[in-house]
């Protein structure tokens, strides 16, 4: 593994999710980042993200500096060949190359503009860094994945599940909001490789990206979707059909205990932040169903195992 | 101890402010902290708190980890049932618990509105801490209390006092904005728990809340109060009647040297930030009277004695 | 050396050169910082000086604590006698001394306003902590000086220098915004140190301070001060002349392949961030003859290198 930009970096998904679960089950007194400095860049605000992924590179051994990029530094400049006369200080090549210097793994958020469906889609961020970055980079959500919360949710389904092969569902919630679909993309890759049943629920005009769905069922009357689900995964996105707007939708979508009788007792889960009554009921995340409190926790050893392997690979 | 919220949560104050006193003449090299985290959260700005407790936790050994609330993160939403539809993206409940997952101790700085009285005395950010976090909270200075600041304060009049039982006068003084009670609060009911000759002296309509006052002598002649003062704390707080108003006040209650000449060469005291010639005049700040920069040096042995004691207690 | 505030603080400069490279080439399991802490305290945005100088520090073993003054704590007053009744709510004298407490060495960045020469001269922010603080200073980029940058810049030459005395040449550049003088202030300086043959070019209206310049030969025609340079060294700097402004200059200052064609194929510097194809053309930057990463690399040593002596020479 040279970077973990996508989910598609890891290159043997069972052995780090076994790596994770034993880091969280058998913790280690080995500092294999002893003298390793981690760098961490936020272009966007984050609070489970940033802590649990300094939590887990001081598990490690490692340094830890933070930068929020836009306050502490300076704007960057990501275009070739621009001319730089106007308000960008800096060009990512220089940044990049410089971090390269003072850290050993750099990792990044950088949230989608959702306004421009084809500039989101390429990562324009992310890629940068990956190719001007003499280190690795890692992904702290950019603008259409988030692959740490995904190996999240993949050690935690398989950690509480009672089930060889769950069923497990992602459904769409309401959100004042028009937010990015990069937690739900990841999830729905991560589902495609490990051993459930896998179904995605969302209002007409809400599918995801077909070349990320592939061959999912998606279903859009929730009801028939939550039927005999193990796993409930709520999530809300803003449409992909009609780029990064809000539609209007007249069911209710948001997740209560009501809606859980016709599953097998789900557990439900929720990247967080989440606004309680209206994506999730208060009546769930109250209750044993939520299991979103451990699946945070699981950040940790998520990004403890991501780090780990890369420090390994980079030696 | 449990948390460090109020000056109650102390279940031996002269066992603390001993083993502060001892961190202070006897830096120790062990680590109790090793493999522990702190997280700190600010909802307010913050220097000396700030840089007092980390540097605690660090001579500890502990990890530490500082977020400033609203800029760095989301936007809390601390009211029960709320339906989550508008500008707040956390509840407490859920900030609460995934800090606990992430630290070992977790300490809050939340200032009051000043605007409705019940509603700051309900202490709504501090006591949420405690009641939805699994691991102890502690109180970097909330709507209505200071205790960091109390415990260094009784820290720092028993290594500078002279006598047993010395005269401590806290006295009011001039300040262009409204300030909270906080220090003055906790500073109160510290004076009730050690041994001095403790009176209050403040503008009329300045009185203090009666609860924390209870029997304590309240002068509103400045120049009786200081009589024979070993100890004059000067600080600004709003009105507590005329709830978070700032009243007019004609006679000068600034401190300067020349109130001092009626006191027994009083030692004077301010926690900082202090408004030169306002607060307190150059005279004294820049003369061998102001004991404000070892006071603040105090912060530092207060915070390693409360975080201690709470790794211990949290075994 | 007491503070690192100007290049004038060095006391042997070619020791200081050898033990950062050293501290390049052989780093050393030595952590003479150890239990020590660095307090950072930034009045304006910065990348390569926080964490390269974070990297230093923590290279020796120190703890580092990091404020953005003016976002994190309180807005300061730096002048004498203040009846402080308005928008500043500490003074530097109390900041300085309460840093002094907490810290073993307070590194500080504080911009000018190049509004007013004299003022921006008196180098007020720097000389305020100098002043009260009572330990060693260092300083971050200044007003007036980034010696930092300069003992990067010292080292870097001497680094790579294929000749004993080779020709070097700063040259102004254009930029959209007004720059201090700093970062052109303080190479200068050291050039006049070292052993090159030292030659600044720029528009009429752009000469730098003549007490700083001294007996350098200036050379407005940017092509003959080029002839045979072994380095070049681009930077904007506002008018000193005209104080703070930005004059309209005819000619094409930007420095591009073309004009490296009369050089002896000379190795580019930049202190970075630098606006490409304005400042320096792409041409360059993405050719061997750009060594500007090289130069931002070794911040880490040129701050390794003065904190190891500032902790050696405060014991």
């Amino acid at each position: 593994m040279k970077n973990y930009i996508n989910l598609s970096d890891i290159e043997d998904l069972k052995a780090l999710i076994h790596d994770a679960r034993g880091m969280k089950s058998n913790p280690s007194e080995e500092k294999p980042g002893k003298g390793k400095t981690l760098g961490m860049l936020f272009f966007n605000p984050s609070l489970r993200t940033r802590l649990s992924t300094e939590k887990a590179a001081r598990l490690l051994g490692m340094e830890v500096m933070v930068m929020n990029a836009d306050k502490d530094g300076w704007a960057l400049e990501f275009e070739d060949a621009a001319i730089m006369n106007s308000d960008k200080a800096e060009h990512i090549k220089e940044a990049a190359a410089v971090l390269s210097q003072y850290c050993d793994i750099i990792a990044v958020r950088a949230f989608p503009g959702l306004k421009d469906r084809e500039q989101d889609e390429t990562e324009l961020v992310m890629n940068s860094f990956k190719k001007y970055a003499t280190i690795p980079v890692v992904n702290l959500e950019s603008a259409t994945g988030h692959p740490l919360q995904a190996l999240t949710d993949g050690i935690t389904i398989q950690e509480l599940s009672e089930k060889s092969r769950p069923k497990v569902v992602l459904t769409w919630a309401p959100h004042p909001n028009a937010l990015p679909h990069s937690v739900a993309n990841s999830f729905t890759e991560m589902m495609q490789q490990i051993d459930v049943d896998f179904v995605i629920t969302n209002p007409e005009g809400y599918d995801l990206d077909p070349k990320i769905v592939r061959d999912i069922r998606v279903e859009h009357d929730q009801k028939k979707a939550f039927k005999d689900a193990d796993f409930v995964y709520v999530k809300n996105w803003s449409s992909y059909e009609k780029y990064g707007q809000v539609l209007e939708v007249e069911e209710n979508w948001t997740v209560d205990q009501a809606k859980l009788k016709n599953t097998n007792n789900a557990k439900v889960m929720h990247c967080l932040p989440v606004r309680r009554n209206v994506v999730i009921a208060d009546d769930i995340l109250d209750s044993d169903n939520s299991i979103v409190i451990q699946q945070a926790n699981n950040r940790t050893y998520a990004a403890q195992a991501v780090l780990k392997k890369l420090l390994e690979c980079s030696k």
